[in-house]
């Protein structure tokens, strides 16, 4: 589909068909998502595929409750991984080859320089982490709904309980928020309802200076 | 352009040609970014437009002297209302008047709760906005691209120095990210050169329970 077509079109569904996602299409997907871009490229992002009847159901008793995560046919944890340079090496190796960094010297400051933001403070690090991971889960979405998957982004659910329940170290990766995926049921409110409300333009955009609650 | 060839093709570019980009058209793709999901659809994000030679000057004094601030056609400081409940009224009055929320009580108890989040700690409320708005900063970047207008997200700034000048409440708006807009001059580095390396998706799946550093 176009693109515009697909910004435009796409809304939260949280009312799926009892049909699976092809496992191919959702890496694809998936591969589709991490073409985002990321701050120092570091894609700092996991994804948690949950599409068992089990592991939904677990994951529904971490969301208080909410019916869409099992009726989804595959819900995605999007994890923020909190340590900045987890994977700064392969990486800026990568971009040292591609003639991004111009020397062995540039290449190694690049890497210190990214691995002393493991001394940031937590908050930064989830902030940091955060931007990045939530610019991919965007991505996906789209992509999703551009084959005709409708996803809901959720933030209701309960982090500390979810890291618990999948063995997930809070203090390496922060569960960013869950995506649920799934065709959309014909009649699904959220499509057959107007769209929800959106300020507009004019209202949150401001020209060369910045005043706020226009 | 069909939505998987502009995530396949997009690239973070900061080389462009000296072409303005059409105000409408600017205002075309801001609205696009606001069809973004958001968390209780409270759309949180304010686009600062720099334009103006002299304002792409003061915000390039705020990012480290990177000459694409002022080499872009249009430089968009992302912003994140850090007040939960700045729009709960009217976005929720409207979710009201289309279906979406039962009853005046709970539409009252929707508000309440939305605003109850304004005594969450700051650090709660930055990462809640920081969400959203990236959300909202990735959708921009697609339809961009979409138009042939490249884009680079940029988070090296001094967000203290941004906020003192161009009068920004730091305890209000927290600058999330700066993207740089402008049509691609052909020879951009980052369009000329391989993409840079992205993680393989088996590394950063994980099906039904999550083994980091795979």
């Amino acid at each position: 589909m176009e693109t515009a077509e697909v910004i435009r079109t796409r809304r939260s569904v949280r009312e799926y068909r009892d049909e699976p996602i092809d496992p191919s299409l959702l890496e694809e997907l998936i591969e589709l998502a991490t073409l985002s871009p990321s701050s120092y490229n570091m894609q700092p992002w996991e994804f948690l595929v949950c599409r068992e009847d089990a592991t939904l159901r677990r994951l529904r008793g971490c969301a208080y409750d909410q019916p869409q995560v099992t009726d989804s046919a595959v819900t995605v944890v999007v994890l923020a991984n909190l340590d900045p340079a987890a994977h700064a090496r392969p990486i800026l190796e990568d971009s040292f080859e591609k003639g991004y960094i111009e020397s062995e010297q540039a290449l190694e400051r690049r890497i210190e320089r990214i691995e002393g933001k493991r001394d940031d403070p937590l908050e930064d690090r989830r902030l940091w982490a955060t931007k990045s991971t939530s610019l991919a889960a965007m991505t996906l979405m789209l992509a999703a709904w551009d084959r005709g998957i409708a996803s809901c982004p959720m933030e209701g659910f309960d982090a500390d309980a979810l890291c618990r329940e999948f063995g997930i170290d809070p203090e390496a990766y922060d569960p960013v928020m869950l995506i649920t995926l799934g065709y959309p049921a014909e009649d699904a409110e959220d499509i057959v309802r107007e769209r929800k409300h959106r300020r507009a333009v004019e209202e949150l955009c401001h020209y060369e200076s910045f005043e706020p609650d226009r």
